[in-house]
């Protein structure tokens, strides 16, 4: 199976976003064993979308169109498919539906041109769209199977998950047999480091797979095989995770493309344990992070974003001695990520505190370079650790890196802990 | 002028990687007043790699390649742009020198595919990298220009602005006049509202052009026109936005892309205010989002995350008969809300205090749904706002949604202000 992928919007064609979509397709479809051969771009432009949909149908088998699909007069892409494939469009009724209640529990008053979101067209299936409004479409015609998805990417995953992938399991992919795939990720390596420790692994095996790559900060590995049944795939695959494992037994973190956050919740939870936290150059990041994992409540109570010195005084009781004063460590120092830690440990009552405080930059003081930052984590009963660190990057990959750092210490201390006792 | 961009390369079509090159390429043909009709990603396969190269000619006028030029028998796209213009290859002097000087300056011996990389096109203009080794490709060919550039995006932007730029000004642009734009910005209102408000707008007028769009939570519009200077199109851009402006007057929060959160922070540092919150749903999203914002610091002191109800009676001092008990209204709640802002600007002594209390999800309890979400905001001796908000979307949405819209109400109450008094 050849798959396209055509992203429409002229948005792209102008730089003011970048195709993700292309990448997260490509991703999913090669996991599923169909090799995409072309992407495409075309703006909301009738006759150069139908030309891009005439060649897409000469040259490959499965045509996944991306954008184009929202109320206004440029959104084309149905209008497109259905004139290529000589059908009409109607409303759906539930997605019509969809829409209506949108609209009614916000108490806003619809617009006529918001009805264009529930169009599917004639003999296609509606896919439905959980997390926005219009509604996507598959359908086979002449061979071919055409899917019609969101081009916002939080429309667009799931709809493509949850609707699409099953859609095309059971009508294009048919024959073939089914790849499986275990995501093994990993935290406090680099990927090159982790490719190294792999190396003859990775050289001597072809089946099953392995895939490394980095993503934010991450490094995931992916192993996959093709097998008649999940059970007999599950078997290679749990004897080549039991190897790697081996190999890295301090990074390995999880089975399933679960971020460290996640992990950290659930490794918490099985152990009836709590944990706050006081961040001063990471904003509420950490704290972001761990709160987007539902379920957080139980080990998670909350925590101070202490961002400038008055609160570290006031809400952290930080020494005022500490911070100012031509002798003074400062705000960003190993003394007051330690006490940052142990008085938002304490005044959580949590298992574990955890601290952040450092230059993100862009701006800096002379003495504290750019990508300076001191982490600590704060234990009931033990001492207090607390790591430098030196990064290097914008603003925004310090923040995020200091905070996967952080959140892999932690795990790395729980597991640690139970090895040695 | 059209234009085409063709990336080549067998990791795009994986996704192993994000086209960002197309973006770049597109940013920068737009300001130099050239269309993008199509973006293409091909693989690294001869046949597929012409067959996109005959129908980029037969469809535009510029046509940019990138990828696919380095030392390995993959790399294949002067090849093949050589074979679509019946051309030779040879080694350019000047391009191999710096390929040999590369490999003597580390002392490494040179394996003979790296001269695949100072091959040029017979009679092409050799564009000199700068931060690698593949020398770069410029040709004329019976009115279409064709454009070869290396992948690596830190090879590819330097070649292009160096070298491909005044090359495309000096062949194919000598009578093109440039294109100049603004990004206009909005909250608090949605896509097709907007379109609807601004529809007369759009229908009457040509130039300068307008293009609405949406990205998480914001709608951007884009007005641009071509002009021979940068004074003459800022009269034509500067009208239209005051015509915009004047039928948009309570969401138009920026005349540059950036997101509202910066415009907040410019805001209160032009005011010389401040601000603290307090954030029981949405974790610290909203604090992480305003001190992504460099420079943060003057406006922002920082808040609780109080997402235990421990935290709200502890450090916020929420009575505790209005969490709990039969007849409490519980930690959703306006009441709450109300409390929860009024104290974090007292305790941060600050000129507003932002809170958020709400259901996120996906766990609900049966008196209040998912997507019920309250805000506050609590003004130095002004009477405290409360807004309760009813969102749809998955957990990750409405805390986005939460925090745009809370931003969007604190510009607001601003800027309403000023116009009042």
């Amino acid at each position: 199976m050849k798959a396209e992928i055509i992203a429409v919007g002229t948005e792209l064609l102008l730089g003011q976003i970048v195709n993700s979509n292309a990448q997260f397709l490509s991703q999913e479809l090669a996991t599923m064993g169909i090799d995409v051969y072309f992407q495409t771009v075309v703006g909301d432009n009738m006759s150069r979308l139908q030309e891009s949909l005439e060649l897409a149908r000469q040259r490959a088998d499965i045509i996944i169109l991306t954008g184009g699909i929202g109320p206004t007069q440029d959104d084309l892409t149905k209008d497109a498919l259905a004139a290529l494939l000589s059908r009409t469009l109607h409303i759906d009724r539930l997605a019509m539906e969809h829409v209506d209640n949108f609209f009614v529990q916000r108490g806003i008053h619809m617009t006529e041109n918001n009805r264009r979101q529930a169009l599917v067209i004639e003999g296609s299936t509606p896919l439905a769209n959980s997390t926005g409004l219009a509604v996507g479409n598959a359908i086979s015609h002449e061979g071919k199977y055409y899917i019609v998805l969101p081009g916002p990417p939080k429309e667009m995953k799931p709809m493509f998950q949850d609707e699409a992938k099953r859609w095309l399991l059971q009508h294009a992919l048919t024959n073939e047999m089914p790849i499986y795939s275990t995501m093994l990720k990993f935290a406090g390596i680099g990927e090159s480091a982790l490719e190294e420790r792999l190396l003859d692994l990775i050289n001597n095996q072809n089946d099953p797979t392995i895939a490394p790559y980095a993503k934010e900060g991450e490094v995931t590995v992916r192993i996959s095989t093709k097998a008649p049944s999940k059970k007999e795939a599950m078997i290679k695959l749990d004897a080549l995770e039991a190897q790697i494992q081996a190999l890295l037994p301090d990074h390995l973190y999880a089975s399933e493309d679960v971020p460290i956050e996640k992990a950290i919740v659930d490794l918490l939870t099985d152990r009836g344990l709590t944990f706050s936290a006081a961040e001063s150059c990471t904003g509420g990041l950490l704290m972001e992070r761990i709160t987007s994992v539902p379920g957080s409540a139980t080990v998670f109570l909350g925590g101070i974003v202490c961002y400038s010195n008055q609160l570290k005084e006031k809400l952290l009781n930080v020494p005022h001695d500490l911070l100012e004063g031509e002798d003074a460590p400062g705000a960003v120092s190993a003394e007051v990520a330690e006490v940052l830690a142990e008085q938002v440990r304490m005044i959580g009552d949590t298992d574990f505190g955890l601290s952040i405080t450092g230059v993100a930059g862009p701006a800096y003081s002379e003495r504290k370079p750019v990508g300076l930052v001191y982490v600590a984590i704060a234990q009931r009963g033990k001492k207090t650790e607390v790591h430098e660190l030196n990064l290097n990057g914008n603003r925004d990959s310090i923040r995020h890196r200091t905070v996967k750092s952080l959140l892999y210490r932690l795990w790395r201390t729980i597991v640690l802990s139970e090895q040695l006792s």
